[in-house]
């Protein structure tokens, strides 16, 4: 998202840049967010729930292994959450880029493990964190 | 989506994958998604607007140029649609994969502008069609 970005237009909404601190906010009162990452060199994405702790953006997933695959101990990965209007196509839009690494540390796990439930419970081992290294984020308005 | 993920838990929500047909149709049903793409060598998510035209996935966002930079004619992304309730897990989601091609035909384009709505018009004349080569989905269900 550049600033120019951030210029509203005549016919739609108005699209405003947020802060870090704003985006980070945002994306910590919502659970459901998308992961997108790269598998088999090809762009992927995932739908999970997360939480944010103490500035880190948490994730756990039965696609966790599909995420990490390969042995890789952590690669880059977008986390994407929104909460848009498709009717009036008003509301907010964040993206963090950072790095995510498997959480393997036993009592850090048991936390997430309490704090996040996964969607199936099959292969519900994985935690993984990415550290916000770019966070951007919008917000669609119709006032100015 | 392996079929092994397809297997229950005990746990959580019941995994139940979706046949190439249902999962366009539900797809269908929507008109807001989030593509996945590779920028600058990075995994990059935004959410916009899409249609299903005979079996075509077509987008039109202000991240178009973006999606589609460094004059591309074309590029792999992911595209991924879902309806989930983040109480109860249950829903489905629907990713399909394939190549990006800007839509640039006059006619093809302006019928395009007619169904879809861009967020912001500042920069909405971009109109991107996805080949779905690969379609994966699944519903998530509290009954087997």
């Amino acid at each position: 998202m550049s600033a120019d970005e951030a210029v509203s237009s005549g016919t739609g909404a108005h699209l405003v840049v947020l802060s870090r601190g704003e985006a980070l906010r945002l994306l910590a009162s919502v659970s459901l967010g998308r992961v997108g990452f790269t598998q088999q060199a090809l762009p992927a994405i995932r739908p999970v729930n997360h939480l944010v702790d103490r500035g880190v953006v948490v994730i756990r997933t039965h696609s966790g292994s599909a995420l990490l695959n390969h042995s890789l101990r952590s690669e880059v990965v977008a986390y994407e959450a929104d909460d848009i209007d498709p009717a009036t196509h008003t509301g907010w839009s964040v993206v963090v880029t950072g790095v995510a690494t498997r959480v393997t540390g036993a009592e850090e796990l048991a936390r997430y493990q309490r704090l996040l439930t996964p969607w199936s419970g099959a292969a519900a081992g994985d935690v993984v964190r990415i550290e916000p290294e770019l966070v951007t984020g919008y917000r669609l308005t119709t006032t100015p």
